[in-house]
């Protein structure tokens, strides 16, 4: 092309020279190729056209096997990240993107992460018995093989501990307002182990906390709800972000690290030692125990008969030894090249690593992630490139991650470490050219669809599941099963910290979605979460395995492929009025809400502008250089809006958190899960004067109001 | 063009019928007018090929009788910022930008600006003899009409306050070593009127606010040096950062705006009043002075006989009564839209508001600003338009800002209210889209070009004066003048917040130049800074003037023309590496400097890279959409290169500033002019243990390490 373009002579020579006859033919010969070839190309550039064909390449290629054995090679063993079995998936994941001709590399971190060495726990009861738990899970033939390899149950971040003939004593789910009706019925706590149910919205390392806080010696949970009765909960209790070594950038080797001495880093770490216990070890225990009767409120809400909370007279032994190393982690990626915009993203990411053979969590979503990168390499073979760059991210770690804070109503999981180090290492470069991070964790946990997405990709996520078929119900589009079940639009919004979207929402600003099968499981981080469970219970056909790959894979073949980006802020305007009156019906006229209102809608006439715009650009299919250029800087304008909510001083004492529309409250009881900002001045200022409040809570108004502003600006494009 | 290329019928219907003779023939017209309309675009689309013509048409256009004219017309009045002739000049630029065809606008804020309303100061000497001094400058007939007008000497934002009968006692610079001098000798200036000297890399501020400290009652500040004796130089005493009562954000008009109560605001203002004092003033009280005799090392650098440094006996009436008020500031621009990349922008910057008349400071840099609109005016109506967008910035209340924090040698002025709103109104556009920032203020005060840049745009800056002729050597280019003076690069760095570039380099990242002639001037921010001065003293012909608006100019055309943007990151890394052989002098093997000098070695090598780049890309001059992108994506990668310096913490305790290369260390006597996070770290730790010391260092350092591997990874342009 670009040899041909610029060859000039032929009509300069042309006009100065009286042509011969023979000089005439082949001169319009030439012109009769160029003139064919610049409209051909002019008007259906490959790239520009191809997208449709790639759209039916990708849906017509899905398998419901192909995803089975993914699944099933990768929940062989339990693959605890930092283990051996952990690094065989990490060859496994890069083995699979090379067989495919695919460009694939690993980057690797070093982070610390912890490992039991030894756990005990035994009751003394009233009656003279001894019991000792042997904390751990018979899961029978039907876990696969190497189930010996199943790390015991524990909580990792925990510091080693031991507590003898302690009391045990029920504290719920251990909030404040648990321990106020404790120390209203005269229960004290101090020297016992306290033993609490998972839930109300608490993170395991709050609750810890908040035993040590009323002088607890350890902390045994135990999660109710509909859960395998004899199931550990593993899962993490640090608090802070990323590899605690090296909180704000990223871990890699030769870089700077923190001592474990550090305050920085033990005041990460809880005072007291903590362990999961099963439904079934919890029960023996609870029911043992006399003193204080158990509040009516409690009694309600739980699945176990508890009729008294103690202290004791049940005694405890309990003994945790655990050590912190520093491992190292490898996050996987397969790089698609863009081939007009290659350095422009999109990308698809999914952690690989599991408290046990991770089935559901998260392997279900490694093996769409793997199978998508089956279908995009058929596509390739037939001459398929994308408009933009595709990276497909295999993350690490994810498990020792932490909750920064409480988060949502369901606090599943925390948040991980591999990703949160890989944005922090390219943050410029994701700043200024990634278009959307697509996450999926656990991919199937159960039936029914539900995803999340910052707004502006509310519309082409409903366009995208009108195209693919509901795995549950014959004929249906998952659009129309979805719509049947939600009567108004019911997409989760991304301020939560439990899975890797965090990161690239909350600190770097960049659009993303975020979506699984199934509110919940009943093995969640036990040993049972093994294939079995998934041919069993989770989806014996792969169909949901087979759906969350459509969805995914059409999301990414959208944003890499359409030349002007499926972006819509209309729907962002009017997700930022609702949240406007949730907050003032919370406020009540407290203080004033103008600023907001102004802001949204500027926003919201900028978003009907742009789309406006977009439709306009649409229609213009020439490649000259002004429309291309032109795209581009519309296209940009869509992706900056994002960023946009970002402010660079962050969220106040959390200054990771940059984004002011979306991110955690540090109350765990906070009404908002939006405007963190403002959610965390209400609940700081709970104590303080009137017109201190208002006044805080005001400031915090006008940052969030000052964001919108932002974005507006980005989304116009213009300087004032 | 748009239209013609997307008509695809023609040849497709020639493929399926076959033509007659007629349509034959017209068929091939049709295609030879397409061909060759084609070609010819595609090989010289004109915009990439004006520049050259474009430089020329500019230079060709220079004259000095505009320029003086435009002075002359500035200056008829003072115009300090937020008065009546302040506003007649914000209606000349704007007037002068629209009668010549130009887009322009004024962008109004509400800043606090500060007056004064009386001031009265006599000494009583010990010989029963008392002097009034009339505290105002007899300019006579040379400083223009309406010298009425010109504002009283005074510093702005001093509290009111008054000194009855106070001792007179001399602090020579009043830096915190002066002090422990005159403690040494048994001065206690507590209950004094403190004279002091201006210099010693002090600002008004911190002179006033130690004088405080030392329990001094009022201050008088003269300038030493080369200064006219009978000028008073006003100036801020202000700390801080931009409007005060909207710090970090924009003082828009309706935004937020904290009271005047607000600790944040009360404590940027000093706790006791302060006065300018001419050098004949300051003369007659200081030869008064008995007590203590002059220490050596003091006499040696005054330019005054001070024998002794009192208390007393002389004593002095003191009395100043300002007010505070929020007025309206307005910026100016002018918006030369660009014709392909119209999103992306080359900003030219000067202010406008004056302490008195401002013949030098600052509107000898308006004028050039002025003259350069004029050029560009003439080219655009022989059809040239820029490739880029170039917008014209005319700034407010410079005068008025505030140092933050001393920082130059040569503490000349306060860092300006008007272009920081802006920047932090337009953060996010100017982080995406800022191509360069190119500020001028005094551009003419005497002899000597003098500049300063971001070091990627020293070569540009070379090649550029190497196009104009020398104002003050025959036949000569500014270059061979320049190279003659400094045998090697003398570019200084921007550092300093002593200008509007502060705001643009250290908070946002933009490349920037600063340039002026003239090292210094003797009537700084007095009522002698006048249109008479310039013709007599400052710049009789203009020539230095022309001089100044040439380079200028020319390095906005090249940064807005060039399609590939003339930026060379190569000696960026020479600039970098000459830092840490500093920096490893001044620290003698404290911390390792390993992380540095790894992180640069990195950056050398991708700026080679880049380099390399560029130059190939320089010769593709077809405009095929996979070329057009290209460039757009090295340019993007040219620019965001810089955004890398950016932390998104700032420096530890003022997080505003966001550059960890190039920023004011909060140590006026540091001895680093660049990486402030580690001067800051030095100067914090000096009173620590050496374990401490070297631990807070070595975190700066790894800091700054890790700001040079983003912009690195952002001139790659490639995720780990």
């Amino acid at each position: 092309m670009a040899q041909l373009w610029s060859k000039p002579p032929v009509p300069t020579a042309a006009s100065t020279k009286p042509p011969r006859p023979l000089y005439t033919f082949l001169f319009i010969v030439i012109l009769c190729i160029l003139g064919f070839y610049t409209l051909h190309y002019a008007h259906s550039a490959p790239p520009l056209s191809t997208s449709q064909n790639a759209l039916r390449l990708f849906l017509s290629a899905a398998t419901n096997f192909t995803l089975s054995a993914y699944l099933r090679d990768l929940t062989l063993h339990p693959h605890l990240a930092g283990t051996k079995p952990s690094l065989r998936t990490t060859h496994y994941v890069l083995n699979h993107f090379t067989s495919l001709g695919l460009r694939a590399h690993a980057v690797a971190y070093d982070a610390l992460l912890s490992y039991p060495t030894h756990s005990s726990l035994s009751a003394h009861f009233s009656n003279g018995t001894e019991l000792v738990f042997p904390l751990s899970e018979s899961t029978g033939s039907g876990s696969g093989n190497g189930n010996d390899a199943v790390v015991r149950p524990y909580h990792a971040y925990s510091p080693s501990g031991t507590a003898r003939g302690a009391m045990a004593v029920f504290v719920n789910f251990g909030r404040e307002e648990d321990y106020r009706a404790l120390g209203g019925m005269g229960v004290n706590v101090s020297g016992c182990v306290v033993i609490a149910r998972k839930g109300g919205g608490l993170p395991r390392a709050a609750v810890v906390e908040r035993a040590a806080l009323n002088g607890a010696v350890a902390v045994l949970l135990y999660t109710g709800g509909d859960r395998f009765r004899k199931g550990f909960e593993r899962g993490t209790v640090m608090r802070g972000l990323g590899d605690p070594l090296s909180p704000g950038w990223a871990g890699v080797e030769g870089g700077e690290k923190l001592g474990l001495g550090d305050d920085e880093v033990s005041g990460r770490f809880p005072k007291i030692p903590s362990l999961p216990l099963s439904v079934d070890d919890a029960e023996v225990i609870l029911e043992s125990l006399g003193g204080a009767p158990t509040p009516s409120e409690w009694r309600d809400a739980l699945d176990l008969k508890v009729d008294h909370v103690g202290p004791g007279p049940t005694l405890v032994d309990f003994d945790y030894q655990g050590e912190k190393k520093v491992v190292k982690i490898h996050n996987v990626f397969a790089v698609i090249k863009g081939l007009e915009e290659p350095e422009r993203y999109v990308l698809l990411g999914n952690h690989r690593d599991a408290w046990t053979y991770g089935a559901v969590d998260p392997n279900s979503g490694t093996a769409a992630l793997l199978d998508i990168a089956r279908r995009f390499s058929l596509m390739m073979r037939s001459g398929w490139r994308p408009r933009r760059t595709i990276v497909l991210c295999s993350w690490d770690a994810e498990e020792f991650g932490m909750m920064s804070n409480p988060v949502t109503k369901s606090e599943k999981k925390s948040w991980e470490i591999g990703s949160t180090e890989w944005v922090e290492q390219n943050l410029v470069n994701l700043g200024s050219k990634a278009v959307a991070y697509l996450n999926v964790d656990c991919a199937v946990q159960g039936p029914g669809f539900f995803a999340g997405a910052t707004p502006q990709l509310d519309n082409l996520l409903l366009e995208v599941i009108k195209k693919v078929e509901d795995p549950d119900s014959e004929g249906e589009t998952m659009y129309q099963k979805w719509a049947s079940r939600n009567s108004e639009n019911n997409i989760e919004r991304l301020g939560r910290v439990d899975s890797d979207f965090a990161a690239f929402v909350q600190h770097a600003g960049v659009p993303s979605v975020d979506m699984y099968y199934g509110a919940d499981f009943p093995t969640y981080h036990t040993a049972f979460d093994s294939y079995d469970w998934m041919i069993n219970y989770g989806d014996p056909s792969f169909k949901r395995h087979v759906a969350v790959a459509g969805v995914w894979g059409l999301l990414a073949l959208h944003l890499a492929d359409d030349p002007i980006l499926p972006f819509n802020y209309i729907s962002y305007a009017e997700q930022l009025k609702r949240h406007k009156e949730v907050l003032s019906n919370l406020l009540g006229g407290l203080v004033s809400l103008s600023p907001l209102s102004t802001s949204i809608q500027d926003f919201a006439s900028a978003a009907k502008e742009a789309e406006i715009e977009t439709q306009k650009l649409r229609e213009q299919e020439t490649t000259s250089e002004l429309v291309v250029l032109k795209k581009r800087a519309l296209n940009d304008r869509l992706i900056f809006a994002e960023r946009g909510f970002l402010d660079t001083d962050g969220l106040e004492g959390r200054r990771w958190f940059k984004h002011l529309i979306y991110g955690p409250s540090s109350d765990p009881e906070s009404k908002l899960d939006f405007f963190p900002g403002i959610a965390d001045a209400i609940s700081r200022t709970t104590r303080m004067s009137l017109s201190q409040k208002k006044a805080i809570i005001q400031h915090e108004v006008w940052r969030v109001a000052r964001a919108i502003q932002r974005a507006t600006s980005a989304l116009r494009g213009e300087l004032t």
